[in-house]
């Protein structure tokens, strides 16, 4: 009964999403990684999805490209918040992906992050925020995250002026 | 029982696929114009496309602007050829219609027509063309159409050169 | 001590994002509106955005059009759930603003909605989403109001039909 | 008198339509691979799409990119579905292949697929599923396609949770 | 035998195009309007265009918008210099007509120029300075022409400066 | 004397123009080859394209990326006909190279072909069918050149046949 | 013997520099407004700006749209810093005017502004924070007009929640 | 107390900077180089960029790549000028760093340099031109560098010719 599911439409996205799920794990979340598609198998994702709410999911992820219909599809069978990535395409670099995942209808919301690691590695402090609205240990472990990735620039810094 | 079933994902679509509608009708192609949404009403969606074939449906023609998954969400639930015609969404103009729709992963394709009215025409007369592999008839009325349409820029001509 | 807190850049992004200020209203989530600007009264921004957790905000949302900088240096001075809406400006259509929302560095999550009047709703209804979590009477009001969504569909395929 | 004709407007676009050919061969569509160009052979698209209807030919699948004429010169020269296939060009990267193949004036329809590698697959497919309105032992083979591509997503699903 | 044929796709691209026809008339070349298009009319394209040279045409010019393709293929029945203007489009305000008339293959050149009234003008201007090559008179009225344009700016600088 | 010029922004240009030089050269056009910049040499640009027509050169061909403003500079200080060449840039593909060439104001035409090694043989032959209203000789081997180009694409085409 | 001068490749223009000119009037810089043209009268722009800095110029402000090369120009013939203004264009809204403005080759900069009135306004308290680092009055002018900016925010605010 | 700083969102924007840092050297201009984030770092940046006027910094120098808030945030800070580079990006090529850095709102100004190499040399000549306008000596050595630049060019011709 994870917190959060990460479904991608393709296990070719998979390296592309790792930093999302390398950052639900140092956050310590409890999470599920799945493959499944819109398109290929439009009723495993309904089940799924439709499901997550009654089996204690709390936020979903889900990432992909091209006419990556995958987080605007979940938003529809869910009322839980649907994070979605926009996987780097190959011709059109995430454009598509990203335009396909953004330009929602009102009344069914994807909450986008940018194309890139970046994006993936945000995937997943989103879905933390929003848990940690209602869990003080995480909010401190993003706390900690924050001020190391803080810390981060200031050592990097430091480095560029000694040498 | 019709030959094409024609949805979009909002009934504001309606003035903008007109002339798909109009096009079926002069061709005295059987049709049937239906509202439903891959967001709102998915199980609809599927409900309708999934038995369409199985009630006769040759064409389906999928209309949908912004992140318009409709085409795409059918293509998932069929075997019939889809249609896609991306409409002209009002901040970015139907680009982002237009990737949404065309960039299908490989094993789901959606036959693509150009954003305006000239693709609403199109989507229609591709149906059309389908549909007329096997029905002389049609394909009289498609000849017919296309050499007016020849007649009509030689008329235009003539008259550009009559003022 | 609302729970959502909207903030514009402008005053004259108000009617933009007016949708979102509506639908607040009807699900009935505590809000409040402010006008501040990233670049004009960074430090009021910083105050605002700063204190809004301890004050008991549950979720901020950032409206800015052009180089939207406002949900971005908001989401850095909260751990909050920060959702940015792009708005549509005059030469680029809200490219710039989405793309100045969107692309945030790997630590630094902003949930971006879409262009649009689209997107502005669905802002508030991430909110909602992710405030439901928590909030039993706020997820019904959700739930009916994706069956309205639903049933809105519905009716305007059955207007068109009786045409 | 093969069912399907493909044609390029050069050679050096082989490799890029490779999965589309290779699709018609996995799918025992007939078909016939052809070189030839909009603008320096005009007048052999005029004679090999002009009689490609009356040879008997069911479907034309043109590929090109750039200025990507051929689709649109091809579907000017008969009334079979034409498939076009915005090659991935060099600078552009297929933006300026897929407005010149879609784009047509109302009148002269192109079913334009996917820039890359999943649209070349996809014009096979929609060929097949067009010629499967006729051809029951077609339609199970699609059928069979699709739910080996449905079958593979699972399997990469499990694969992945294997690790 | 005019030296300059003017061809567009569409009567409706008449009102665009008039800075050209305009220009042509000032600097006294004589020049023969023509509706034709390379899907609807192809083989009149094809008679008129591959005729021109031995009809003493000098310069060809070809406009069109969306998926633009006249200027290419009237490009590839002549040696003649064929200029192409990509006339604004409805929904993609004339990058498809651009792209589509401008990034041709090796072999088939097309001359083309802006998007918009300018562009129609320095098509006039541009068959101009071709013929003008071998026309001394009309290099002369080249000539006036520039150093009218020239006088024009020098004039709006004084009336803003006398204000 | 040559009939052409063919001038560039930077010497870093030389590669992507080749095949305009190597095209004159197949065709016996005389040229001259010049790196001269709008911005760091605007003095030279100016004298030696002010003086090209006196000197006997019939077509300026002008390549540059970026903000590309040769051709544009060099067509403001001569009535030759002035072909230019967008070099492909380096982060933005020659985008910005086609837009800063092509959207020249009314009265000061730049003949643009496409960005990429197409283009720059297409500069190559537009100045030749320029040349080439008034040389038969030079007429015969564009015609010989077109020939041999179509006759490629027939060779091509047994090619992939015959394997 | 002004401070600044601000030129604009055309009188249509001026509408769109007003909010720069009005900027530097408020700020009391004195300043000259000029039409000229980087290709209709270059000879003018080069004698105008190449002794701007002799005549005690201390910031020159270009404003142009389309194949905008008037900023880039300018900055070939002095040393004094030179502000770009893409003033928006017909077809393409800006975007060809921006990238010709600012995609500058190394050793000639244009310090750029945005598409759009805030970019007017922008050009002129750029060119004010440059001569205010020697003029200490303006510099207080430069900071009561930031603190007006910032006033009008918070009135915007209170007007709103007045509401 | 350094003339001149330059600051970076992250120190992998080293590399993309450097012909930047190398410009500032040669010219002799005193500079410090620092990395610091907008949104990582805000209270960093607004401590180290609101008071470097007092310090004596002339110029303020912002890179940063993506949704690049950093040239705009520090213009917020201070009334020195602040240029902007935007750094190119890794799926979209630094068109969201130009629009994030450059579409300011009026009131704010940051004078925004082109993507790549050549617009880091020229943000550090852009500098450079603004201190000299009370420099006589840096104004000399900038003199210098222009006319080495443009020796380069006519080095590169000569070298050229001479093959």
């Amino acid at each position: 009964m994870p917190d959060v599911v990460v479904i991608m439409g393709s296990s070719s996205d998979l390296p592309k999403i790792q930093p999302c799920i390398d950052t639900l794990k140092k956050l310590g979340i409890s999470h599920e990684v799945r493959v499944m598609s819109a398109h290929r198998t439009p009723d495993l994702v309904l089940s799924y999805i439709g499901s997550a709410e009654q089996r204690g999911v709390k936020v979903v992820i889900a990432a992909a490209g091209g006419a990556a219909h995958l987080a605007g599809v979940s938003a529809a069978h869910t009322l839980l918040p649907v994070i979605g990535i926009p996987v780097e395409s190959s011709a059109l670099k995430g454009i598509d992906s990203l335009l396909s995942t953004i330009q929602m209808p009102g009344g069914i919301p994807v909450a986008t992050v940018g194309i890139g690691s970046g994006g993936a590695t945000n995937a997943a402090l989103l879905a933390a925020q929003i848990i940690a609205l209602n869990d003080d240990q995480l909010k401190k472990r993003l706390l900690e995250n924050r001020q190391a990735s803080r810390q981060k620039v200031i050592d990097d810094d430091a480095a560029i002026n000694a040498q």
